[in-house]
């Protein structure tokens, strides 16, 4: 671990310091190319603009550009350290954005006062932008946040934080109850944390067919019920009208647990109590709930997701972000709505029970993979994605009436 | 002029959209990269930011990054379009502080309710970035948004259309008088036009030894004098205790002109009444307050400058704001005082001075640049500019006092 903090700082400071760069896509070396650039030419595109607000897409770089945002309330699992500090990790979205989408991401730190100046700025500036991805931003006040920026910014606006990570959850949990033989509409889901992250996922998990009423969602205080009056509007949507109080109390015949919470929370004890074929995602990052060795050992017949590289079943949300923005921004949306994300959800899964193209296998090192309990999920590194996700986020984005583009970019139609 | 339309379109629209993108300084290509660029190696610097902000200048992009920032109210001259439309200037600025001094620019457009709230918005983000270029904001707002900004913000901000713009002009106008015999403490100044360039480029000359008494500035009501009610106190500072109400009043026996207004504003017959060997800087974009020509055929003894590239002595500001961001970045100053401005206008006019090399005479396809009346101002392609300008700059803050770093970079020393 220690060998791992010298080479992040040294990754971060040297050659230069930091992750990104601005490049230039146009030539300006002769006097000719500012002329064009610059005084006088620019003012011709600045008419066109002017008197269509549209061609903004046209002539500037709007509409490859996603601003990532956040005010550091909630970094990493780090917690509340304030803007400045979470700007490494937001030069590392944008990294992402770019390094799988080959879209020009930008980070943005904000300060405030109170929640609602940091809305006006976010909406101040959002016109820039050709999408807004907040990151890192704590519960409740993300949810508030995000609605209101939805309501109030013509581009896209999306948490990544609960969407990211509820699409690729919902992808992996579906295909892992289909190879454990259940339904998701049958599934009693057990969902320790009651975070952004956990009421993201629970509500696709409910999109896509869940119930409700079989959802037993805990937080630092223990199951969420009806009697409780200590309950945030968020979490009240998730009360459960149960005696069952502990952890223990509804594992007890769990088809599903999903964790978004801390290390080593759940104890094997607890895991022998789930249902047959019990498929559990313990997402806490680094350290799970429970080591996936732990799990096995108890529990040969789970298949178990973790937030890690160096396990199977990785629930990353870099299997999602970059490719659903990538899809929003090739047909303008103007928002990322629920059918966007289970179409991103439906391409993601489906990947993953397709045949691995060698590169693939190389970039992992490892002989093969084949849909099963192993692999529930495609790896981040397989360039599938980009095309796969984005083309059938595009397709639902057009589908629902929320894009400004009626036909899909050429390039989607060649696959 | 339909030629350039077209090909700035063009250059605008192909290969595509826009002038600028975001591209990696790091590798990204295998699974250590991404553990290193993004979590969990990311919680390292995100640590030591917290710990100490300013090792953000070791971590991230900050110190290498310029917003360049607009609420679109004075979009160059085509006034208020809005925020939207001033994106290809904001981008063309960005591109230029590339090209010129690889500072990495990005541009923010901020649509707001009131100028608190602009205020607000800019405030709120402006630790995201190494430091602030104000840009195409209309006068007298700017001022106080320059004033409140500066006072509210750790990193510099700089409205180049005020201070860019000055800087170059008082260069050019030290090294015009020069080559006249005269002196700026002995001259009398004609200003047409009142906005923000004009009272900046008038403050700045003050600094550098002119009269306040000696200058006649008009707006579009005709002479600023003590007598009018309604001015702004922007305009009041420059009130003069005249019964001359004119432009033809005032530029009798003037020596020294400077338009910041309009095209064809001053005639062949107010040229005629200047002093002997007067200066006259015609600085209206595309079109000069009189075309050199016409000036120079009623007065030979005239030294010319426009904002023009195919008449000698370009005032551009793309002379300075490169550079003086540069220095300013390079020590980590804490805003762009007046000894960093004066500093420029010294290294700037100091260059002109100087035996121009071979490359700078290709790039512009001529056979020799001599200090001299058709050459006051250093070419924006001449690769000089950046160490002198930045180094000068970096100095006059570490003097003053402003520098965060109390050393100026190695290479600087080279020179």
């Amino acid at each position: 671990m220690s060998d791992l903090r010298e080479q992040a700082l040294e990754y971060h400071a040297q050659p230069v310091p930091g992750k990104i760069s601005v490049a230039l896509t146009k030539s300006a070396e002769t006097q000719h190319d500012l002329a064009l650039a610059y005084s006088p030419g620019v003012a011709e595109p600045v008419r066109e603009i002017a008197a269509n607000p549209s061609d903004a897409y046209k002539y500037t770089n709007k509409g490859n550009t996603v601003a990532v945002i956040t005010n550091g309330t909630a970094i990493l699992g780090l917690g509340n350290l304030g803007p400045l500090a979470s700007k490494p990790v937001m030069e590392g979205k944008a990294l992402l954005f770019k390094r799988f989408a080959n879209i020009d991401s930008i980070d943005i730190e904000v300060k405030h006062r109170t929640q609602e100046e940091f809305i006006d700025t976010v909406a101040n500036i959002a016109d820039t932008f050709g999408g807004i991805n907040l990151e890192d931003i704590k519960a409740p006040e993300c949810f508030e946040i995000e609605r209101q920026l939805i309501e109030r910014c013509q581009v896209p606006v999306f948490h990544d934080d609960q969407h990211g990570t509820a699409i690729v959850t919902a992808a992996g949990m579906l295909n892992a109850l289909e190879i454990q033989g259940k339904k998701l509409e049958d599934a009693k889901i057990v969902c320790l944390g009651a975070g952004a992250a956990a009421i993201a996922c629970m509500e696709l998990l409910i999109t896509c067919g869940a119930v409700r009423e079989k959802i037993y969602m805990l937080d630092r205080k223990g199951v969420i019920h009806t009697r409780r009056e200590d309950l945030n509007e968020y979490k009240k949507l998730f009360a459960n009208n149960t005696d069952q109080r502990t952890l223990t109390d509804v594992i007890q015949d769990a088809d599903v647990f999903v964790g978004v919470s801390g290390p080593d929370l759940l104890t094997e004890d607890q895991v022998k109590l789930m249902a047959d074929k019990p498929v559990l995602f313990a997402c806490s990052n680094p350290d799970p709930e429970i080591k996936p060795e732990l799990a096995m050992a108890v529990r040969p017949d789970v298949i178990m997701g973790t937030g890690r590289s160096d396990y199977p079943n990785q629930v990353n949300n870099v299997l999602c972000f970059p490719f659903i923005f990538r899809g929003a921004l090739d047909v303008r949306a103007r928002a990322i709505n629920s059918e966007m994300k289970v179409a991103a959800v439906e391409a993601i899964r489906q990947l993953a029970k397709e045949p691995v193209p060698q590169n693939v296998l190389d970039a992992y090192k490892v002989e093969s993979l084949e849909f099963g309990s192993d692999y529930v999920l495609p790896k981040p590194m397989d360039p599938r994605l980009l095309p796969r996700v984005a083309k059938a986020v595009a397709k639902a984005a057009i589908e629902s009436g929320v894009a400004e583009l009626e036909a899909m970019p050429d390039h989607y139609m060649i696959d």
